[in-house]
C-alpha cells in the first residue's frame, strides 16, 4: 500500500516532488539537527488522488490519525486535550514553490475548552484569546470560504467601539466579544456552527489545502510560471510555535544574502508579538533583521549561525522562515530562495570562487531570460527628477507610466500596449493579472518580502514597495505626498533599484555589467562552442557589441543606411533613374557614403568578422508614400508648377510600377542584384575600398560579403562573379589584395533545400530565420501577430510564437537539412544564424545541438547568448 | 583519324546526330535501292569543329575531293568538264529538322563554259542558262551575302522591258542579257568577280553551309524549339537533277498521309518546270498531288508506290521531296513529317490498328502539349460569320486579332498581350518573331507546305495560306477583297481548319475528341497508374471533366460560390457582423446556397470523389475596395444620408482591420477555420446535406472535406473534429448515416516537414503546388512575374517558369519528404496533386515518379494529363 504521510524525520529531504518544497525543507532541517518544531507531511500524491476522487483518498485519515498519534506522544501534547492541548499549523507545500498562491491555516486544535487550557498552560490568557480569535478568522476564510474583509469590519469596530488604535490594545474581555461575534459571523453565513471538534477541524483544513491547488489564482500562476498542473500540494502538519507570546516573542523571514544585491550578509525583516503571516502580508511594516542584532543579540548570532549552516548545506541562498516564541528559535522552512537577475549572478559566482560551487554550476544554475533583465536600462545618474518619495527598492530596473490603482485598469490597459504603474497600498495575490501587464509596482505597505516584492522580482518588474510617504486614496483614484497630489493618468517613473518614485518619465542610461556577471561570462566562454557574434549596423552598434563580447558582426544591414536624411534623395534618384547611366550618377553619389559606414563598422570590430548583407528591401520602400505624392501632385497642379508636375508624375509612375502584392515575397534581396547588378556593385566597391584604407593604417578589417534571399546556386554564383570583378578592379586600384569571403543567408526554404548547391558557391551560410520561419509556416508575421497568432497560441494549437523561439519541426529541420549538405558539399563551410532567434536561449540550444558555428543576435542579447551557449554545451 | 565524309549508300540510315536528318534519309534511301541521285555527305562533326576552329578542317577539302571523284566516276560526268558536266547541290541538313532556317545551293558546277557544255547536252540551251542565272542569284544571296531583292529587281526590270509576265516567258537572249547583269552586280556589290572554278564555288557552299548554322534566324529558331546549340549541320551535296527541263519535269513535296487531318492517301504538292525551292518558297502556287494522275499518271503510281514503302519501312508518316527529270522520278529526300496533333493521334492511331505500331509506340509518339491544342476552341458552327475569303487551311485552331502588317510589328504588339493576326504575301524564316507573337497568320500566297504553313503547325497557330483573293498593299497596309477593304488595326477571325477569314470576332465552341483520340486515350488508361481527376468549381466543370475522363474532382474551391451577384452581400454582412449571432445569422442564409452548389457538383460526379476545400481566401477579397468606400462615404456624407454614413464607416473600419500587408501569407485558409469556426461550420452543414439528399434518390455521391493550408497537426485535429461533429449532427437530423473523408492540403514548407504528424489526422493529402511554390521559392507569384521572373529565365537563372513546371530540386523534394512521412504514419493515405502543375506533362511525370495516387488538373487538360500519365509510366 502507498504510503501517504511521514514524519518530517522520516522524509527524504531531496524528494521534492512528493514532499514538496517545504515539506522536503522540513525533513531536512529535522535530519541536520535544527530546532523544527515536530509535524509529519501528507505528500502531493495524496492530493493528485485528491483531486482525481473528488473526495479524500480511503484510509488516508487513518494515516492521519496514526502521524497525529506519534507527534503528541512525541510532545506530550494532544490535539483537543484540555490540560496539555496540541496545536497545528496546517500548511501547502508544492514541489515548485508558489509563495501565496495556496491556503495555510495555524493554530487549528482550538475551541473554547483547549483555549482555556492554553490560558492555564501559558499563563497568558490574552494570548489564548487571541490566538482563538485569529483561528477563527483564519480558518472561517481559508477552510469556509468567507469574506475575510467581514472579520476585518467586525474587528475594526470593535477597536472604534471600545477606543484603542491597535489589536495588541484589545483585553481579554474585548477579545471574548470580538469571538463570539465572529462565531455568530460563521453561522450566520454558513448555516453552521463554527466546528469545535479538533479532528474535524484538521481534516477540514486538509482538503482545503488540497482544495487549494485549484483556486484561480494558483491556476494563473502556474500558467504564468509554466508549472505543470499534475504537481500536486504536499501537506505539512506542525506543530505550533508562538511569535505571538508577547516581546520575547517574534517571528520573521530573511534570505541567507541580499536578494537583490546577491552582497553576503542576513538580509530579512521581523516582527515582534506577532504570527508568521503577518510579515509576508505586508499589513503592519516589519524591522530590518539587523535590528535583532540589539533587540534579541543570542537569537540573532544564533540565527547567523543557521544561516550560514543552511546556505553551505544547500549550496545555495536559502529563504528561511523561523519563529522565536519565547527567546527560544524555532525554523518553519527553507528554500532556495528568489533572487534577483544580478543577485543570483553574484552569488553564483561567490559561491563557486568560494569553492562551494563549480565553474560549470554556477553557470547551470543562471536563468538566461533573468539574467536579459542585467541589461535593461537604467535611470540616468545625470538625469534631474523629481523626486516624489523614497521606499524600499524592492525590485530592480527603471520603468514609467500612467498610474493606476486597480490590478483590473492595470490589465485592460496594459494588455493594449499603454504604459502604467499599477499603484496599490498593498498587492495580494489577486492583484497578479494586473501586475503582469503594468510597467511596475508601486506600494505603500509592506516590505522586501511583501507579495508585490516577491512576484515582481519573479517577473522581472521593478518594484517599489513600503513607500509609506505616500497617501493614497482608491476611492478618489490619486495618491498624495505631502501636499502634492498624484491623480490617476499622471505619468511617473520608478526605480526599484534605488526605491525612489518620480514625477514624469525620466531618462534611462544603458547597464555597465558588474565584475561578477564579467567573470560568470569569461566562464561561460570557456565552456561553449558557439562563437556569439552580434547584429550591427552602426559603429556604435559595433562597439557595443565588442563591449558585450561579440566577436563579430554576424549581420549589418545597409538598408538603415539608405534611408538617412542625406541620403534618401539620392536613394530615390538612383531609384527613378530612367536609364542605366541616370542610376550609375546616383549611385556614384552614395558610394562614399556606404564607404564610410563601412569603415566605422570594419574598425569598430577590427579583428574580427565583420559579415555586410548587400541590399534586401524592396525599392519601393524607400519611395514616398502614394497617397502623399498624389495629394502634392495635386497642389503642384492648383499652383501650375509644370517642373513639379512632371518631376511627382514620375515618381507616381515609377512608385505605382514597384507596387506588389507581397513585397515579403517580392522584388528584393539578390532579385535586385540580378536585376539591378549595378547596385550590388557599387555596394560592393564601397566595402572594398572601405576595407582598403584600413589595411593601409595596419588594421586588420575581415570582410565577408552576403547575399540575401536567394534560392538557387546560380543567383549566388552570377553575383560571387559581380563581387570578384569588383574586388579585383579595387585591389588594383589600391594596389595591394583584398581578401574576402562571399555567402548567403537562407531564408527561404528552397535555399535550404538546395543547400549542396549553393554550397559550391558560398563560404558561408548564415541562417535568416525571421524570413525562414515567414516562408516556412507561410505566416506574414506583420499579418500573423496581428490576426491569428494570439489564438493560435492562446488554444495551443502552436506551444511558442514561432518568430521568439525556433521552430525546430519544421524551420528547425530545413536548417538542419542545409548545415549537412551544405557541409557536405564543402566541408569548411561556415554556418550561423543571424536571425531574431539568434538571441532567445531555447534557439541557441538548437544551434548548438545541430552544430552551427555561431549564433548572431543584437548587442544587448549577446551576453545572455554565451551564456545560454554555454548552458547548451553543459548539457550534452 | 576520323572520317567526315560518306558517299549515301556507305551511310548508317539511323545515324542523324553524325549525317543529319536528310543525310540519313538520302542514305536510307539509297541502301534500299530507292531513286536517289547520288551524292556523299559531310558530317556534323566537321561542322562543328568548322564552328571551334572559324575554319574548314585540315583534310576535309581532301576528304570531299576524294568523295567528289568517286561521285563522278559513279555518274560518267566531271564537275567542271564542258563535254559532260557534273551539276551538284548543297544543301544543310541537321540532325532535327529546321525546315527553312539554313542555307541551300542549287546547279553548282555551272560557269560560261559548262553552261554551254549542259545546253549542248540537253539540247536544251534556254534550260541551261536558265540554270545558270538561277546559279548565280541563288549563290550570291546564299554564299556571297548579296541582297535576294537586288537580283529580283534586275529581274523584273527585264521582264518589264521585253515585256513579258513571266520567267518562263523569257528567251535565250534575255537570260543571256540577266547572266551579264547579274555578274556585274555581283563585281560591283562584293568588288570581286563571281568565281567561274566549280572546286572554288563547292568550298565556298559548304563554307556557307556551315555558317548558316549560326545565322540570327537559325539560333531563333533552336532556341524556340529547345533544340541544342552544339548539334551542328551536315551537308549533303548530291548530283542535280532537274525538274525544270521542260513539262515532263516537276519538282515537288508529299506528305504520305494528311498532315492535318491524319486521314490516309498522298497529300501534296507539286509545280511543273521547276526547282526545288519554288514550291517550298511560295512563290509561285502550285498544285495539288492529285492532280498528277492524270497529268502524269506514270509517275504519280510510282510515288503511291514509294510512299508507301516509305511509309512501312518508317513506321510513320513521311514527308517526301521529290523530282522528276523528264519524266523520271528522284527521291531527294525523306523524313518524319511534321503534323497538327489531330493527324498526330489519327496517324498513330491508325498504324497502331493496321499492326505498324504498337500501342505503347502510339502513346509514346504523342507531344502532349502539342495534343493539348486538339482542345483549343473552334469556331462556333452555329455562328453568323461574315466570310471574306477563303484560303487553305494551313493550320488548325481559330483565332482572331487586330490586323498588322509587318513582323514586327506584330512582336511589338504581340508581346503586350495584344491579339493581333499578321497578314503578309507570303512568309520567309526572317518573320519568326512575327509569327510567334501572333495569334495566327494569313497570307495570299503559299500552299499547304509553304514556310509560313509549315511554322504555324509546328507552333500550333492557326495559318490559312494561299488566300488569293485577298489583294495586300503593304505600304497602305490593307488588304482588298473585292470591294471591300480591311485597313490595319480592323479585327479579323481565321480559322485554319477550314481556310475561312471573317470579319469581327467570331465566337467559338469546344471541341469534340475523335473516335481515334478517344481511342488512343483508352489505350492510355490501361497503361497509366496515375489517376486522374479535375479541378472544377461547377456542376457544368464537373460534367465537362467526365466526359474528358476525369475518375473525381480533385480540387472543388468554395470561394468562388460566394463572389455571385446573390450572395457577396450576405457574405459580405457575414463578415462585418459584429457578433456571432450576426455573424450566424448571415451564415445561415449563405447556408441552403451553397448546399445547391455541393449538390450539382456531387450529382456530377455521382460515383467518383469529390474533394470540397473549405473556405481558403482573406476575408478582405470579399469587401469593397477601401478607395470606392471612402468615396462612396464622401457622397453619402453631402447628402447627409445618416444611416449609410454609418453603414459606410462600419465597412471601412473591417476593412482596414483586415488589411493585409502580405495577403498570400495571411489571414486565410484553415487560419479563418480556427478564428471563425462557425465558417467551416456552415460549409461541412451545406456538404453533408447535400449528401444526404444524393444519398436518400439512390445515388452514390462521394464526399472528402479538404482543409486548406494547414501548417501543424493541431490545426487538422481540431478541423477534424468540427467536421465529425457537424458530420454527426447531420446524420442524426436525415436519418441517414454520412461517410466522407477529411484530409488536407499541403501548401506550405512546414506541412510537408511535418507530414508524418499531420497524416494521423488526415485520410488524404493534396498538394498545392501553386502556393507551395509561392513559399518554398519566397515568390509572389503576381509579383514575381511582373517583375523579376522574366529577367531569370531569359537570363537563364531558372531553366523554366516553377509556377507552370513542377521545380523538382526544391518543391518536389517538399513533395517526396511528405509523401514518404505521410505514408509512413499512415499507409493507405491517397495522396495527389491539385495545383495548376496538374496538367504540366513534366510535372505529371514526376509525380508519377514519387508514386502519387493521382493528378487534378482543369478540366480541359484532363486528356493530356491521361495522356502524359501513361507516358510517364511507359518510360519506367
Amino acid at each position: 500500500m502507498t504510503r501517504y504521510v511521514y514524519q518530517f524525520e522520516e522524509g527524504d529531504g531531496q524528494d521534492r516532488k512528493r514532499l514538496g518544497g517545504k515539506g522536503a525543507g522540513l525533513a531536512e532541517m529535522s535530519r541536520i539537527g535544527l530546532p523544527v518544531p515536530p509535524g509529519f507531511t501528507i505528500t502531493t500524491e495524496a492530493c493528485n488522488l485528491y483531486q482525481a476522487l473528488g473526495r479524500m483518498p480511503d484510509g488516508l485519515m487513518d494515516e492521519v490519525w496514526a502521524h497525529l498519534a506519534k507527534l503528541e506522544e512525541k510532545l506530550g501534547r494532544r490535539l483537543g486535550d484540555v490540560g496539555r492541548p496540541l496545536l497545528v499549523s496546517v500548511r501547502s507545500g508544492a514541489p515548485i514553490s508558489m509563495p501565496g498562491m495556496m491556503d495555510t491555516v495555524l493554530n487549528l486544535g482550538l475551541n473554547p475548552k483547549t483555549t482555556e487550557g492554553l490560558a492555564r498552560q501559558t499563563h497568558n490568557r490574552r494570548f489564548a484569546l487571541d490566538s482563538y480569535r485569529r483561528f477563527i478568522q483564519m480558518f472561517g476564510n481559508v477552510v469556509m470560504h468567507m469574506d475575510h474583509a467581514r472579520f476585518e469590519h467586525i474587528l475594526e469596530r470593535l477597536k472604534q467601539e471600545v477606543g484603542v488604535p491597535q489589536d495588541t490594545d484589545l483585553n481579554e474581555q474585548h477579545l471574548e466579544r470580538l469571538i463570539a461575534q465572529y462565531k455568530e459571523l460563521v453561522q450566520q453565513q454558513t448555516q453552521t456552527p463554527f466546528p469545535d471538534d479538533p479532528k474535524v477541524q484538521l481534516e477540514m483544513a486538509i482538503a482545503a489545502v488540497f482544495d487549494s491547488w485549484k483556486n484561480p489564482r494558483a491556476i494563473v500562476y502556474r500558467r504564468l510560471n509554466k508549472i505543470p498542473e499534475d504537481l500536486g500540494t504536499a501537506v505539512n502538519v506542525q506543530s505550533m510555535v508562538f511569535g505571538n507570546m508577547g516581546d520575547s516573542s517574534a517571528t520573521g523571514v530573511l534570505f541567507t544574502r541580499n536578494p537583490n544585491t546577491g552582497e553576503p550578509g542576513m538580509y530579512g525583516e521581523y516582527l515582534t508579538q506577532a504570527q508568521g503571516e503577518d510579515v509576508v502580508a505586508g499589513i503592519r511594516t516589519p524591522k530590518a533583521i539587523a535590528e535583532m542584532a540589539e533587540e534579541m543579540p543570542q537569537t540573532y548570532q544564533q540565527l547567523i549561525e543557521v544561516s550560514n549552516l543552511l546556505e553551505t548545506h544547500y549550496r545555495d541562498m536559502q529563504d528561511i522562515e523561523f519563529t522565536v516564541q519565547e527567546n527560544r528559535l524555532y525554523l518553519l522552512q527553507t528554500r532556495t530562495g528568489k533572487r534577483t537577475a544580478r543577485a543570483a549572478v553574484k552569488i553564483a559566482v561567490d559561491l563557486a570562487r568560494a569553492g562551494i560551487l563549480s565553474k560549470e554550476e554556477a553557470i547551470r544554475r543562471q536563468n538566461p531570460e533573468q539574467v536579459q533583465r542585467l541589461l535593461y536600462r537604467q535611470i540616468d545618474p545625470n538625469a534631474d527628477v523629481d523626486l516624489l518619495a523614497q521606499g524600499l527598492p524592492a525590485s530592480p530596473g527603471a520603468a514609467f507610466g500612467r498610474v493606476v490603482f486597480t490590478a483590473d485598469e492595470a490589465e485592460a490597459r496594459g494588455q493594449t500596449g499603454e504604459a502604467v504603474i499599477l499603484v496599490r497600498p498593498e498587492t495580494t495575490p489577486d492583484d497578479i493579472h494586473g501586475i503582469v501587464a503594468a510597467q511596475g509596482v508601486l506600494t505603500s505597505r509592506g516590505g522586501m518580502t511583501s507579495h508585490a516584492a516577491i512576484v515582481a522580482r519573479g517577473m522581472g518588474k521593478p518594484a517599489v514597495t513600503g513607500c509609506e510617504a505616500i497617501k493614497i486614496s482608491l476611492t478618489d483614484e490619486k495618491f498624495q505626498v505631502d501636499d502634492r497630489v498624484v491623480e490617476k493618468n499622471d505619468v511617473i517613473t520608478i526605480d526599484g533599484g534605488t526605491g525612489r518614485v518620480m514625477l514624469g518619465s525620466v531618462p534611462t542610461v544603458d547597464p555597465e555589467l558588474s565584475s561578477e556577471f564579467n567573470e560568470l561570462l569569461a566562464w561561460a566562454d570557456e565552456k561553449r562552442r558557439l562563437g556569439i557574434q552580434a547584429n550591427a549596423d552602426t559603429p556604435d552598434d559595433a562597439a557595443k557589441a565588442r563591449e558585450f563580447g561579440a566577436t563579430g558582426v554576424g549581420l549589418c544591414r545597409t538598408e538603415h543606411m539608405f534611408m538617412g536624411q542625406d541620403r534618401l534623395p539620392v536613394v530615390q534618384a538612383m531609384i527613378l533613374a530612367e536609364t542605366l547611366e541616370e542610376r550609375q550618377q546616383a549611385l556614384q553619389s552614395l558610394l562614399p557614403m556606404q564607404q564610410e559606414d563601412f569603415y566605422g563598422i570594419l574598425r569598430a570590430m577590427d579583428g574580427y568578422p565583420v559579415t555586410i548583407r548587400l541590399l534586401d528591401p524592396p525599392l519601393h520602400e524607400f519611395l514616398p508614400d502614394i497617397e502623399d505624392t498624389e495629394k502634392a501632385l495635386r497642389e503642384a497642379k492648383a499652383a501650375g508648377d509644370e517642373g513639379e508636375i512632371t518631376r511627382l508624375q514620375a515618381v507616381l509612375r515609377r512608385t505605382r510600377s514597384l507596387f506588389e502584392f507581397n513585397p515579403m515575397l517580392g522584388f528584393r534581396g539578390v532579385r535586385l542584384g540580378i536585376v539591378y547588378p549595378e547596385i550590388y556593385a557599387m555596394q560592393a566597391r564601397a566595402i572594398f575600398q572601405a576595407q582598403a584604407d584600413l589595411l593601409k593604417q595596419g588594421l586588420h578589417p575581415r570582410v565577408e560579403v552576403m547575399i540575401p534571399l536567394v534560392g538557387t546556386p546560380e543567383e549566388l554564383s552570377r553575383m560571387k562573379d559581380m563581387a570578384a570583378e569588383v574586388n579585383q578592379t579595387v585591389s588594383k586600384e589600391q594596389g595591394i589584395p583584398l581578401p574576402y569571403k562571399i555567402g548567403t543567408m537562407i531564408e527561404v526554404p528552397r535555399a535550404a533545400l538546395v543547400a549542396g548547391g549553393i554550397a559550391e558557391h558560398a563560404e558561408f551560410f548564415s541562417f535568416g530565420t525571421n524570413d525562414l520561419t515567414q516562408t516556412t509556416f507561410g505566416y506574414s508575421r506583420d499579418d500573423a501577430e496581428s490576426k491569428f497568432l494570439p489564438t493560435y497560441l492562446a488554444e495551443k494549437i502552436l506551444k511558442e510564437n514561432p518568430f521568439m523561439v525556433l521552430d525546430r519541426e519544421g524551420v528547425g529541420r530545413l536548417i538542419d537539412i542545409a548545415v549537412k549538405e551544405g557541409r557536405a558539399a564543402r566541408p569548411e563551410l561556415k554556418v550561423g544564424i543571424c536571425g531574431e532567434h539568434g538571441g532567445d536561449p531555447s534557439s541557441i540550444e538548437f544551434c548548438h545541438q545541430i552544430g552551427l558555428d555561431y549564433v548572431s543576435c543584437s548587442p544587448f542579447r549577446v551576453p545572455v547568448a554565451r551564456l545560454a551557449a554555454a548552458q547548451a554545451a553543459l548539457r550534452e
